[in-house]
């Protein structure tokens, strides 16, 4: 079974190189540091869960410029994150972050440019389809990361740290900060696959609670894992004075929670017809990963 | 005639206030970093052009999404390009820069967002009209913001400075950094307003001489100019050791060129039927203002 996921994250890198051919001359340094990033081995969740939700409502067509927009984003997202003015971290993934090898200037700008890209792929796309529901798609990715949903959840969050915050806030942070993109993501797999509204509808359902169990398991793989393991600092919330759920609950209550989130999560899937049995196994491996 | 040119800055600023309603709460101040740069008093050259290039094609509905969206990217890419990383500069139109007034992060982060909600209000806007032209207009604005354009032009000029480059790279920053964003305005009226390759071919060539004859100007003023009437300190080209114009022709050779270049940008607009009184008149005004 985890081959065929690894089938799916194939697909994705291939589409990711393709949609970043390697430049020459003046600008050849732009293209590295967005690659840099874009390569450095992400497990392109979003993307496969994209793609599954597509062929789980009968999509057969070429969706590689969406697949590749979401993993742009949530890059360009993690680039900016790791700024020294943001988070200030040097290791992302195991290797350095952006701006430790390019400079802040280069990474700001690399950030920029894949939040572009994403967009202009996905609007190249729906004009050779001339197709709505592709404008659609595009229109839900930017609405996900934008002032009410992705950066929103980093504003909160920054504006949370050092600070003693209530369960209701954490849950607001994680919903915009990492839930809109994951939410993001199944939705737009059902509007590009033509689901019915009850299906579109049980896809961004699957995806709102798999991103919260996600979450959960996030907060509780940087307290126990080791740096090794998780391919990054581990306890760098408690360095930057974060709030998470291990505020909350023990190590044991947030498994319980994450299981909670993981069955509603294919609960909500009986409705779909098509197949879902990769959507449900990436689901249940969420919450098994150790990185 | 400058009282024509006022009525629209004027359209502009009442789109601007519209798209970006007040917010309460936590994310208040994304939403007040956002508003901050975007309402700090610029021309709003750019969607001006973008209303009178599609009013010259006949274009008579609302393109108020696109409007915004080209200011949201101009004001997003200042807000960035003053960073300290970048730029490092505190004023700007008068006013003390972004993060002089939020901090890094939230200038950061209010970079990102204008630039989201920039394509956010142009999808939403192509889907209520399920008109593919808007798509389109929108996938110019992509390309012309992208790693291939304006974000490509600051790489170069940041690879740029403390070493001597030559005229065509000088022109090749310029054509890049501010060039394609202005010529994206003209050619987004154009396709936005329906008009023929032809009128669409010619309102984009137009663009994009004025936007160079914009650049020598600017590197003019840059140097002539005082603080007070410029907005911001003189001579930060000097100060951040740039190239400019000035470093390869005097200062009335470069009149003469914005000169030549407003020429034929008057020229380009012969073939097109409409009114392009303004569009004249804007041409003219770029050369001679001191600001």
């Amino acid at each position: 079974m985890k081959d065929d996921i690894t089938k799916y994250q194939k697909l994705v890198d291939e589409c990711l190189k393709a949609a970043l051919p390697v430049q020459t001359g003046h600008f050849k340094v732009l293209y590295e540091a967005m690659s840099y990033s874009l390569s450095a081995g992400g497990k392109r969740i979003r993307p496969v869960l994209m793609q599954l939700a597509y062929e789980a409502v009968g999509g057969d067509e070429d969706i590689s410029a969406y697949l590749c927009a979401i993993e742009m984003i949530h890059t360009y997202s993690l680039i900016h994150d790791d700024l020294p003015a943001m988070d200030n971290d040097d290791i992302r993934r195991g290797k350095p972050t952006n701006h430790i090898v390019f400079g802040e200037a280069t990474a700001i700008l690399a950030g920029d440019a894949l939040l572009t890209e994403a967009f202009h792929y996905m609007l190249e796309d729906a004009i050779k389809y001339g197709a709505i529901n592709r404008v659609s798609a595009a229109c839900i990715l930017a609405k996900a990361s934008g002032a009410k949903g992705m950066i929103a959840g980093q504003i909160l969050d920054m504006a949370s740290e050092n600070k003693e915050i209530d369960l209701i806030t954490l849950e607001e942070i994680h919903l915009h900060k990492t839930g809109a993109l994951i939410a993001a993501a199944t939705k737009m797999g059902g509007i590009l696959g033509k689901g019915s509204s009850k299906e579109v509808e049980a896809l961004e359902n699957y995806g709102r609670y798999i991103g919260k169990a996600f979450q959960v398991i996030d907060d509780i793989l940087d307290e126990i894992s080791t740096d090794k393991e998780l391919g990054k600092p581990i306890k760098s919330d408690q360095k930057n004075h974060k709030n998470t759920y291990l505020s909350f609950y023990t190590v044991e209550e947030c498994y319980q929670r994450a299981n909670d989130l993981t069955n509603k999560a294919l609960d909500s899937l009986e409705m779909i017809k098509g197949n879902t049995v990769l959507l449900k196994e990436i689901a249940i491996e969420l919450i098994n990963r150790r990185n």
